[in-house]
Parts: structure tokens; C-alpha cells; sequence
């Protein structure tokens, strides 16, 4: 895809969101530039002129005009327009649906539930165990349905890796580097351990990890 | 669409979510039939059969014979299947892609910070006030966030209701009648209060609230 301009991605190196998109441009092979922002300037102008909701990320696609920020529905917009060979996406009926219901529930269910789990580990002023407690548990019960849904299957949806199975890895290596107890409770979840390894061996995803690591991001 | 047999909602009379979906049927004039659960059914057999998530919605569809859970994919399903008028949605560019993106903004910032608020305030074991606080000031930015989207502006895209504007206002709604003072919180956001009575006025949703009001639910 070399005629193509590249997409500007507004990202932060700490943050789940902008890595999630990363691994889609790769897979796709669309090239991308970045530019990295931290969390004093997403909340101020000029970006929040970009995206009103202060947060990370945020693309700019030349090659049609559009400016666009959730992560959940960039994912959408780059799979729409640049996987016309649906390597990593479905236009069959009703794998199309399925994979957008595990991106939904990667976005609604386990980013805020892992998030809220960080900020009350981390970030919170106050140590409120019962808080910490309740998202633990909340997490444990996201990789639970996660291993039910993948029993006796590769990928969540129709034997094939797709965006919706990329879209979680982001927040599962992030609570892993930051809460090392944490990986070991995914090994009882053996189907959503063994899917987790799987997908952090493909190589555009190993690629991204790797260059995440090295700037220091979890 | 009198062809049509009506597609089965499960869902729960004091859930949001379900009743996003129910909007989204009555604007369309699908015809549909529910199966009300209650919190301990749909932790267990069959229901996690259906939805191994154990929430509502879950839709079945009799015309295409899909099963979907997680509203925001049920919604877009709706759209996309039953939507050929673009009555509330968008297949123009970058409309689409605008209207999804505040569809992610509601599944992922509004629903589980509002859910995070009720569950702090009302279920929690332990009172938790710096808790409170914080998903009170989180309520309050998703608002805020909306307010300055709606600028000079009647709907959040195309200068026409849609789907996204409609998957807010449970949310707005539950919140209100939970927690009374809330409901004067939203003034200080006027365009953000003109733009909730505004999607409260059109038939579709007045009625919606109307019996979600007789079931005792908010």
C-alpha cells in the first residue's frame, strides 16, 4: 500500500488504546506516523479541538479526510477501508456481527474494568481495598468469559485471527507488567492463556510489543 | 415491516442497555418480543448459553437467524439490517464513521462510568466517598465532553438524529432518577440539556420511557 499517504495517529506510549491501532496498521500494512502526546497536552488545546474527549487515540487519515477518535471505531474505519482482502476481518454473515460484539465488548467490558483496576491500584489518592477487590474480580470474570467463548477454538470468531481478538491484547499486557500475580492467574483460564500466546506470536503483533517495551511502555 | 417475525429481546426492566435496544426497534418500526430476566438468570444456564457474558441484551433474530450481545453491536446490527432508509443512521462518509464513533464514546466512557457511579453509590458494601467522587466528576466530564460537541449543534453528527444520539439517553435517564440532584447537575451543560429534552420529545423514545416508567424501572 505504498501509494498511500500515511495515517497520523495522535498515541501515548503508556496508554492500551493507541497500541491496539498500532497493531491493526501493521497487520494491514498501512503505513502510519505518530505522534506521541502525554496526558497534560490531551487534555488542553489544540488537542481537544481534535478530539473534545481528551484522550488518546486519535487518527487523521489523508488519504480520505477524516478525523477520528475510539479506538473501537478507528479499528472499524481501517478495517473498512484498507482490509479489502479480510485478512483480519469478516464480511460473511454473521461473522461480521460476531466480530464487532467481541470488539464492543472488549471496548465496554474489559478496558474499563482493567482500567479501573490500574487507577485504583495506582493512581487513586486513597488505598480503598474493597475497590481494588472488586475489579480484580471484575478482570478475573473478563478472562472467564473470554476462556468460555474460546472453548475448543482457535480465534473468537469463525477460525480466523481478527481485529476483535487483537483488540485485547493491549489491556492484558498492561495488567500483566503492572501486576505481576496477574499472569499467573491467566493460566487457569487455559484456553484464553493459550489464545493470548497465539496471538502475541504473530508478527506484527510481537513487533509492536517489542517496540512498546523499548520505550519503556508496559 | 409487518413481514418481519418479531426479533426476541432478552432483556431486564431496570438495565439501560436493554432499553437502548428498544428504542432503536420502536424508531424503526421493527417488530419485536421480550423475555424480561432477572440478575441471578442470567448468571446461569440457559441464559449463558445465549450470552456467556451473563448481561442484557441478547437478541435473536427469526429473519436472518443471528444471536448478538452487547447493545452497541446489536445496535449497529438493527441499523444496518433494518435501517434501508437511513432514518437514523448515515452511509455517507464520513458520517458513518462519526456516528460510530460517539456509539464506542457511549458502550465505553458514558455506560461504565455511569454504571461505576450507581454501582459505588447504591451496591457497593462498603460507603467508598472518594470513589463516589471520582465517578461523580467522571459522569460530569462525559457530559461535558457532549456539551461541547453539540455546539451550535442539534444531533451529535449530520445535523440528524441518530443512533448515537438515542444510545445516551438511558444512561442520562437512570442516573436522574437515582440520584435527584443529578438531573440539575446537566443544566450547566446547556446544549447538552437542550439536546436530552430534544431526543426525549420524539415519539419513539417518549413512549419507550413511557412503560419502562409503568415497570417501575427508571
Amino acid at each position: 500500500m505504498s501509494e498511500l499517504k500515511p495515517i497520523v495517529l495522535y498515541q501515548h506510549a503508556q496508554g492500551p488504546n493507541p497500541w491496539k491501532v498500532v497493531m491493526i496498521l501493521e497487520e494491514l500494512g498501512v503505513p502510519y506516523e505518530e505522534i506521541f502526546q502525554d496526558p497534560s497536552t490531551i487534555k488542553q488545546e489544540p488537542y481537544i479541538s481534535l478530539n473534545p474527549n481528551g484522550r488518546v487515540p486519535t487518527i487523521q487519515d489523508p488519504n480520505t479526510g477524516i478525523t477520528l477518535w475510539e479506538s473501537g471505531a478507528i479499528i472499524e474505519y481501517l478495517v473498512d477501508t484498507y482490509d479489502k482482502e479480510k485478512k483480519i476481518s469478516f464480511d460473511t454473515f454473521p461473522e461480521k456481527y460476531h466480530a464487532k460484539q467481541f470488539l464492543i465488548f472488549q471496548v465496554s467490558g474489559q478496558g474499563p474494568y482493567y482500567g479501573q483496576l490500574a487507577f485504583f491500584k495506582f493512581f487513586h489518592p486513597e488505598k480503598v481495598e474493597s475497590a481494588i477487590q472488586r475489579y480484580e474480580e471484575q478482570t478475573l470474570r473478563v478472562m472467564s468469559v473470554l476462556d468460555k467463548c474460546l472453548e475448543g477454538k482457535e480465534y473468537l470468531v469463525g477460525g480466523k485471527c481478527t481485529y476483535a481478538d487483537i483488540s485485547f491484547i493491549t489491556w492484558e499486557t498492561v495488567a500483566q507488567a503492572i501486576i505481576p500475580e496477574f499472569g499467573e492467574k491467566t493460566k487457569q483460564y487455559t484456553n484464553y492463556h493459550a489464545w493470548l500466546q497465539r496471538l502475541m506470536a504473530r508478527p506484527a503483533i510481537a513487533k509492536t510489543l517489542e517496540r512498546k517495551a523499548t520505550m519503556g511502555a508496559h
